[in-house]
């Protein structure tokens, strides 16, 4: 069942219902500016950090779901009111639509013959919400009706604002002057930020406190001021300062009227944060106003918004028979990835916002689907990532995106982490050609004192595995590898205590053979990027390391039918047949099958196989097999959750991009686009009734066959999942792939297409690719003419002219 | 404006309307579970700790402000429904009425001829609360109803329940046997704790899945089970497990029916937490259903509870001409006094219970409130506290219930807190007579190895402060004295720091006026308590000190017209007619006056009239006078609320207490009662739609006069305003005085009273004294008889014969 349908020229999803099985959210801005914001126009902002900087208010796991908070407007005719976007007012409309754009969500709803509707979007270059509100009379009779907007606001720290009541139910500020509601709260003392919310048209009246607005006993369904018609003019002391501003409005049969509306954010230096006494600076905020008097300015800003988002997925679009597969690759996936960029994981509907910095593993791999689009800001993370390192090659887990510093209280040991960082520049130098990044003075631990260059940081994470492995020569695990929840040295027994920062073990026993698979298949690219670099010594040193590692794991890491997960702090296998739960892992199969290993001896295709047998199902591959059905003290976390959920034989669509990436290495494209089209999301909005997650996004994880709503997904939008995905998809499957010296083409496809073509931007030439498979293989170039001439091998030279440049294919 | 009426024979407040200008709650419990329960059922449960063992969920700071949570009942009639207590169904009811009373909470209301009635409380050593609902068919025709139970459960942890969605969404497990409802979430691995909700009869249906009882775009107001009258029999998996009942009754005319719900709280053993394979052992919470299996056994037990109740409220009982005295005297405030000795600061609506521990200060002065009713578990509470004092007589600010370990986190150094250990330790002695206390080795920083005679402790707590002295010899204040918000060596720049774990600066200089007048009136009660012991040597060192204080608090803390409040780190005065903003604070001139400053010299007159000019309002005393209308660094969190809320300016009632005494001290009995009904909360019912929280406790703040909600208090029931305003009123102004050798009888009255009678059960005797005031005046004893005969002085010897003895009082 679906609830909405892709409108792909305007690269759109479009909501027909706001009672979707979950709120369907968007997110709006690029760069310092953020807000979520759902199919009913729920949701929140905040300025560069979720958890210190929140604009306005949201509760998580409401009651009723989808009234949390958000920026509302509100009808009044004639003692009848309803909302545009159907919350919080919950009246029926005649008529009901939500567009989730690139970086804007378009609202409208129409009763009593008044259509209104409502594009909200964060401009470029602008700390700000902006709001067009267009509201039209469809009748044939004159109308006088109101118009109230209200948005609540936060008092700035998310967290202690859902928890310190005694202090905050005091402190509330505003001003208000004209039509703009000026949000004031710790002002006067050390903060040098407030925000506001005004709109370019006079006002009839206006509340700035939420009682007021709403009422004791009333929710945001049913306001009482919304219900008289008329504001109170309240000024917020102390509680819970609001904005709502209410317009009367007059129209003719058919008649438009239009306001803009905005919700902005302002900091003044210390010294200019007064205009008198206790009366803030409103000078910026004035200037943001003025910026968008009209409806004209707006649509100019629109456009420009267009253009910026048409110019970020312009770098990789593909043509073929297959629309969900043109709508993932050219439009909802490569969005995905940027709002990955821009947000890591730090606020989602699963998020609250205020828990996590950013990951050092996440944003590495993030920027595998985000380089392309923004190579300039990839680089900048690339550097920041890089100085949280600290000086053994380990890194601390996550950073805070406020300072860039390193996150003490969750710390480092997760031995996976430095391996990303290698596969992250490596990823930046093939799609730039830009080496000086290797060169570039790096800190440790953000001090810049012990800096480096870049390149000495990557040889530092290649030697953190060598340097930290276990009795079977394989990679201690640390405290975790990629999988967050298998905690082989945590060994907690206290309730609630977290698996990630507690260690109760020294570690030198458990290894993971996922790091192995890992190394084999990263340390490859090092020994790579050595050798291109003109340092061999360096090259086959790594080379010898990866070919020892490969060794180890096909004695000590293959089970007979796939590769084991680890060995715990016992010295036992874990994710073996000897197991009695989870005999076999996702994760180790598609990394060391990506290093390579069991190629040529046909391990690979038995753990495939496996993989299918015991992993597969019809929504996707589960993590492991069987689930686990107690708590096992020696592996930690992934054995808290009840069978079938997240890393406990839950579907982790993170990792079924690996297993699609194993599959196109020992070329099966029709089984590696078969994983594809289980979990990416155009496919499964057919079904979104079970999937109840946003239909043009990944999420993180789906239930999986052990669990009560298998199929079920959660933890949409924020997930490693979009970038590891679009890496299969647009590399390892359609088979265009950056390379040191050109754009290498080697698809792994279902046998049964014909062909397709890609443009791809790269590195300044605009390379466009048509593809044929006469044959109807999986894989294999037979032939490649460039510009009509054909070439040997399978690489698209480097022009650097910046023009237009036809290649094509043939498989078989 | 009154809500209701207090029902002084049922020591009962009654509320008639749903609706009043906030949710009034009650507390049930008194030992180690605890609930939250407003007039409209309302709020939450707990097990020892309302962080880490929080039962069933509230979301705080709610819109609908009075649907964050709740056991909530529906009745369904027929398509009609609605809820006995108004929410969450909020259909009109044709009665409505509340009665909170001691330990329980009475809900009922009517509608269609359904007269349903709700009474909810913790029976005594039981941890669970128990529901017991009766339903009447008021009318002639038979009625079939249904009934629907409902509750959420809270995922254990109430802070990571609100913000770690990402897991919490997924773990959520229930058992469903027979007519209960298991919770077992996080059962399965380190939890051996596990909730339930039963009901002693069969059910029709059940649910356990929020999202399927409620719906998902439905509030509590209209959850669709309930509209539709059947249960949906969902079992949760993930998401928000919550407990549903549905019970089918069949009412003949006039015919009641009677059920018994109960919420519990069971923990097993680790080797005895299953029953079979997954299947939780369900044996104690069988033994606890089994306990209230009908009716009658609730009624046993609620009369057991009344008993309780009883005899910890007849220690100290009044009987005069003013009502409201009476009942604030004899059940209100020794009720919120045994509330806050039960919760301390942790859980009340605007306490959301997972930020605090036990507070040093603040228990210390709750035990003088509530330790003639308890002396036991008020003796096993100093020694808590004492072991988490350190070395050096400093104490960590705060400890945590569960482990009664200091809280690391907040730290110590707040210098007024090692004083009201010795307050405390007094308090303790004179009611009791136990000078074993004394002796009692009790540890530092609960380290047995360290741990010395209770005694040792209060030398160095008095030790404390002659040690550490600023360079005008007053005590140095630390991080901060009794005003947490007076932060002289914080210096905070950084927005949202907190202003009591930051220290800028060394600290050598800032000086508190407000701790040497402590230490005056503290240091004298110890100096006493030395000579009582026989340690005349020490009661020498002690005087010593003391008269050394006291010199130079008239030298270095008198401005003039009243007292200083301090020196600021720059060493310029605090609370002086020099300064702009601030010139006189509250604190140090009652208790510089307690502590016997200026009653020689006529400055403790000329000081409390300059308090009664400069602080005094209708609604009570502010602070400090004029408010800060502006940031000063150099003071901290107290010029960062706006003017008139909290510290800075509000009516701060704990403190109006200390003028009270200070005012009985100068034998101003007039002035002392005057403040006392200024605030007492019999005396505000009157303005409830101004004072806004409940009249039958006492609120911690109420805004002062330069506040734009003047009159309006926050933050009721958890403060140390009920103990020091039961001291004010039961000691200082009835002047029934525990003292080491008998009860001092010593009155500040106003002088038009004629008398009064007060029984008062003090070391096993029950003395019944009774106050004549034939001449009108405000203090003095001329006459006293104990049993006929007159004694000389005006104490009451201790007879320790268990025996009534008549105590006949005249002044003049």
């Amino acid at each position: 069942m679906k609830y909405g349908f892709f409108d792909d020229a305007k690269k759109e999803y479009v909501i027909t219902t706001p009672t979707t099985p979950y709120p369907w959210i968007n997110y709006l801005g690029s760069q310092e500016f953020f807000s979520l914001i759902s199919n009913t126009a729920g949701g929140y902002s905040f300025y560069k950090d979720a958890k210190l900087r929140r604009i306005t208010r949201f509760r998580y796991n409401n009651v009723p779901l989808d009234l949390g908070g958000g920026r509302y407007y509100y009808l009044y005719d004639n003692g009848d009111f309803w909302s545009p976007g159907w919350a919080p007012a919950r009246k029926e409309l005649d008529r009901y639509e939500c567009r989730h754009g690139m970086g804007y969500t378009k609202i409208s709803g129409k009763r009593n013959d008044i259509e209104t509707e409502v594009t909200f979007f964060v401009p470029l270059n602008y700390n700000g919400e902006v709001h067009k509100v267009v509201v039209k009379n469809t009748g044939d009779k004159k109308k006088e009706v109101k118009l109230f907007s209200f948005i609540e606001w936060c008092l700035w720290n998310a967290q202690d604002d859902q928890t310190n009541f005694q202090r905050n139910f005091n402190t509330g500020e505003v001003e208000i002057k004209g039509s703009v509601i000026y949000h004031k709260t710790e002002y006067k003392e050390r903060r040098d930020h407030y925000a506001f919310f005004s709109v370019n048209a006079p006002i009839e009246g206006f509340d700035s406190d939420r009682e007021s607005f709403i009422g004791t006993y009333n929710g945001f369904e049913n306001p009482q001021v919304v219900a008289a018609g008329k504001s109170n003019n309240s000024v917020a002391d102390g509680w819970s300062p609001i904005a709502s501003h209410c317009l009367a409005i007059s129209l003719e049969p058919g008649e438009t009227k239009e306001f803009v509306f905005i919700l902005g954010y302002v900091e003044n230096p210390l010294e200019e944060k007064w205009e008198s006494k206790n009366v803030i600076n409103k000078k910026k905020a004035e200037d943001m106003i003025a910026k968008f008097s009209d409806g004209a300015a707006v649509d100019k800003a629109l456009d420009e918004l267009a253009a910026y988002w048409d110019g970020l997925l312009s770098k990789y679009t593909i043509v073929s028979k297959d629309d969900k597969l043109n709508r993932m690759v050219n439009i909802w996936n490569q969005y995905q990835c940027m709002v990955t960029f821009n947000l890591s994981r730090s606020a989602s509907y699963f998020e609250s916002g205020i828990g996590r910095g950013m990951g050092f593993r996440d944003s590495n791999q993030d920027l595998l689907g985000f380089l392309h689009q923004i190579p300039d800001r990839a680089r900048e993370r690339i550097i920041d990532l890089a100085s949280t390192q600290l000086e053994d090659g380990g890194a601390y887990h996550q950073y805070q995106p406020l300072t860039k510093r390193g996150n003490d209280e969750i710390g480092g040991n997760f031995n996976d982490d430095p391996l990303w960082l290698i596969l992250a520049v490596v990823a930046y130098i093939k799609e730039t050609g830009d080496y000086t990044i290797l060169d570039v003075k790096t800190p440790f631990d953000n001090d810049e004192s012990k800096a480096t260059p870049l390149s000495d940081h990557i040889k530092r994470s290649f030697d953190h595995v060598i340097n930290n492995v276990g009795p079977h020569g394989l990679p201690l695990i640390g405290r975790a590898d990629w999988n967050d929840c298998l905690n082989l040295n945590c060994f907690s027994m206290e309730p609630g205590e977290s698996f990630q920062t507690t260690t109760s073990k020294d570690g030198r026993v458990a290894e993971s053979v996922m790091i192995a698979g890992m190394f084999v298949y990263i340390g490859k690219e090092y020994a790579k990027l050595m050798e291109k670099i003109g340092n061999q010594a360096e090259a086959d040193r790594a080379n010898k390391e990866v070919s020892k590692m490969k060794d180890i794991i096909m004695e000590h890491g293959f089970d007979g039918e796939w590769f084991l997960r680890a060995y715990d702090d016992f010295g036992k296998k874990v994710g073996s047949n000897e197991n009695e739960e989870g005999k076999i892992f996702i994760e180790s199969q598609g990394l060391c099958i990506m290093g390579g290993c069991g190629i040529e001896d046909g391990k690979a295709i038995k753990t495939l196989d496996a993989v299918e047998e015991r992993l597969g199902t019809k929504y996707g591959l589960v993590l492991n097999n069987p689930a686990f059905t107690k708590y096992y003290v020696e592996y930690g976390e992934i054995s808290t959750y009840p069978a079938g959920y997240k890393e406990n034989a839950g579907i982790f669509c993170h990792n079924n991009a690996w297993i699609m990436c194993a599959e196109a290495v020992v070329g099966r494209g029709d089984k590696a686009f078969d994983y594809y089209t289980r979990i990416a999301p155009a496919y499964t909005e057919e079904y979104s009734e079970i999937h109840r997650m946003e239909p043009y996004v990944y999420s993180q994880m789906v239930a999986g066959k052990d669990a009560g709503r298998f199929g079920e997904a959660k933890n949409s939008w924020l997930t490693g999942t979009a970038s590891w995905n679009f890496v299969a998809i647009s590399q390892f499957i359609l088979g265009i792939i950056p390379e040191y010296d050109g754009l290498m083409v080697n698809p792994a496809i279902p046998a049964s297409w014909d062909g397709y073509q890609v443009t791809r931007l790269f590195r300044g030439d605009i390379l466009k690719i048509t593809i044929k498979n006469p044959n109807h293989v999986s894989a294999g170039v037979s032939k490649m003419t460039v510009d009509g001439k054909e070439i040997s091998g399978n690489i698209v030279p480097v022009f650097g002219d910046g023009m237009e440049h036809e290649v094509e294919v043939i498989l078989g």
